[in-house]
């Protein structure tokens, strides 16, 4: 099978939304009067993204999920993505499944593939996905990470922790009981971005981020963006790692340190943090019953540059930042 | 250096045109009233698409021009780029170079970085780009691959087949003096996207597609998506190779039937063919002018499918297309 069958077979599937689809030079997209397209890119490589064995369908969704994850970030209603594929070889059973898998949760999301490129070389995955968000009154409604004021809420949405607790578990450095596995490694493969979230929190949160490399490391993008700092209280942090809400945790395997470091700093969960002012409190609890996606008050925006750990007792947090560092593609 | 430094050292300029550029968790592009956005993805892959050793600022360069070159073919005006860039290593004279060669061209298209990703692997390049079509009277005026007519002119762009034989020369297949190496090594690492004369076919194409793989083999593309078919004079395409036209040109060196399948199918040309009506022919030549890019009536189109190869006499050209076949990624 050549390049053009490749692409027939798997990845051509006609226009709904888009003025031009796959199959020509370009794809053309025409954004409905009073809004902007927000768009972003990520990059996956077998290795250090994923494992050259995991399942193609979980592969195919999460490509996708982690471009929808910035979209939600930005409160923009997801329309239509590009692919871009480099493949060791032309293994179909492996590329049905991942199309199936990018194509579920494309359907889910109502958003479109509407071009891209094959080529062979060492497995990797491109995606740029592109969605819509309003502009009122000359105003973008995008929302993004430098409106956080000092005196906002701190929130989260979702869990935390668990998709590295899945990492540590199929590197052989923990062992965990077959269904808190099950369920941390669900967060790893097929993680849910948050794009009901994202779009209910228009006009309530001040800021937002997707949390990709870890809590820690992506909210002091935020803030730096701000020009402010933040509190966060770590003995509520603690308890937002699904896995110790399961009967069969045996927390005993894994010390606390441990587990607040996978909370605060293990990386692909896929979840918002994002900022709101204590006004916005009712309207925050009811964007999350809207969207079906639980939130948490994890702590507050500061006027002083930095982020404070603290725990129940107000008191800070033993340790600096230090083993909470994020994840660094390069370190 | 870590992958934040790296994005900020290398890839962060303002935004100029953008509503937001590098730096959240989307970029945003606010298209202008009654424009649609054309949309084009590349992938780059090291041993595939170029040599381990090539000179990065021409690498830069070619990355952002073979995307370039798919907006020319749809008359689409640049206007944004994401780079998405795997890197084995953190090579700062490398990331310098590269980086000068983007913007370089980036700049004279007045194309600008809104966005992207980086991470660690196999070293893989992959760029979306936006450009903008006007939309008059409902009908967009982007250039299709699907508007050619029985009847009508078929011309290329510039000259073909040059790439081909820096490729052979670079693979030690053929020996080439030294001035005709250098032009046709150019052309192969530094091809010059026809956007401004996609620009000016607006209104007088009929149809239009960028040759990436081969003459015969876009050009297909082009007449199955158009359902017609198409003859071509070999007579006239043989001087489509500019070294032929070199006075250091070494022909014996190359046979007839070598070059004709370099013009034919070498690949990697990033020249435009298109389609107009012979009414046209006076406004295809202000086209060609108008944009410095000289254009070739090399045949015509036919109502009958397929495509036929006729020589100076008229004759079918001996053979048929087998040596001719496109460049296919997988083949």
């Amino acid at each position: 099978m050549g390049e053009f069958d490749l692409i027939t077979r798997y990845f051509t599937r006609p226009a709904a939304r888009a003025a031009l689809g796959v199959g020509d030079d370009c794809a053309l997209l025409q954004p409905r009067p009073g809004t902007q397209l927000a768009i972003s890119s990520d990059m996956l490589v077998e290795g250090r993204h994923f494992f050259a064995d995991v399942d193609p369908f979980t592969l195919g969704h999460k490509a996708l999920a982690v471009n929808l994850s910035d979209l939600a970030a930005c409160g923009a209603k997801p329309l239509a993505f590009t692919l871009a594929l480099a493949l060791p070889t032309i293994d179909e059973p492996w590329l049905a499944g991942f199309s199936r898998g990018l194509f579920a949760l494309a359907d889910l999301h109502g958003c479109e593939l509407v071009g891209g490129d094959t080529t062979r070389g060492p497995l990797n995955i491109c995606i740029t996905v592109f969605g819509e968000v309003p502009v009122a009154g000359g105003k973008s409604q995008a929302l993004l990470r430098s409106g956080a004021q000092p005196g906002d809420d701190l929130y989260v949405s979702g869990t935390l922790g668990d998709a590295r607790l899945a990492l540590e578990a199929l590197r052989g450095q923990v062992a965990l009981p077959a269904s808190v596995f099950a369920q941390a490694r669900a967060r790893l493969e097929q993680p849910s971005p948050r794009v009901a979230l994202g779009l209910a929190l228009r006009g309530v949160a001040s800021a937002a981020i997707d949390i990709s490399d870890g809590l820690l490391g992506d909210l002091q993008h935020m803030l730096r963006a701000s020009g402010t700092g933040a509190t966060l209280d770590t003995s509520v942090a603690i308890d937002l790692i699904a896995a110790r809400a399961h009967s069969d945790w045996a927390a005993g395997l894994i010390s606390l340190q441990k587990q607040l470091q996978y909370v605060l700093a293990g990386g692909d969960d896929y979840e918002l943090a994002f900022s709101a002012p204590p006004s916005a409190r009712q309207a925050v609890q009811h964007a999350a019953q809207l969207a079906g996606t639980p939130v948490t008050r994890i702590g507050q925006i500061d006027a002083a540059p930095g982020l404070r750990l603290i725990d129940a007792s107000g008191q800070t947090a033993p340790g600096d930042l230090g083993p909470f560092s994020a994840f660094d593609h390069f370190a």
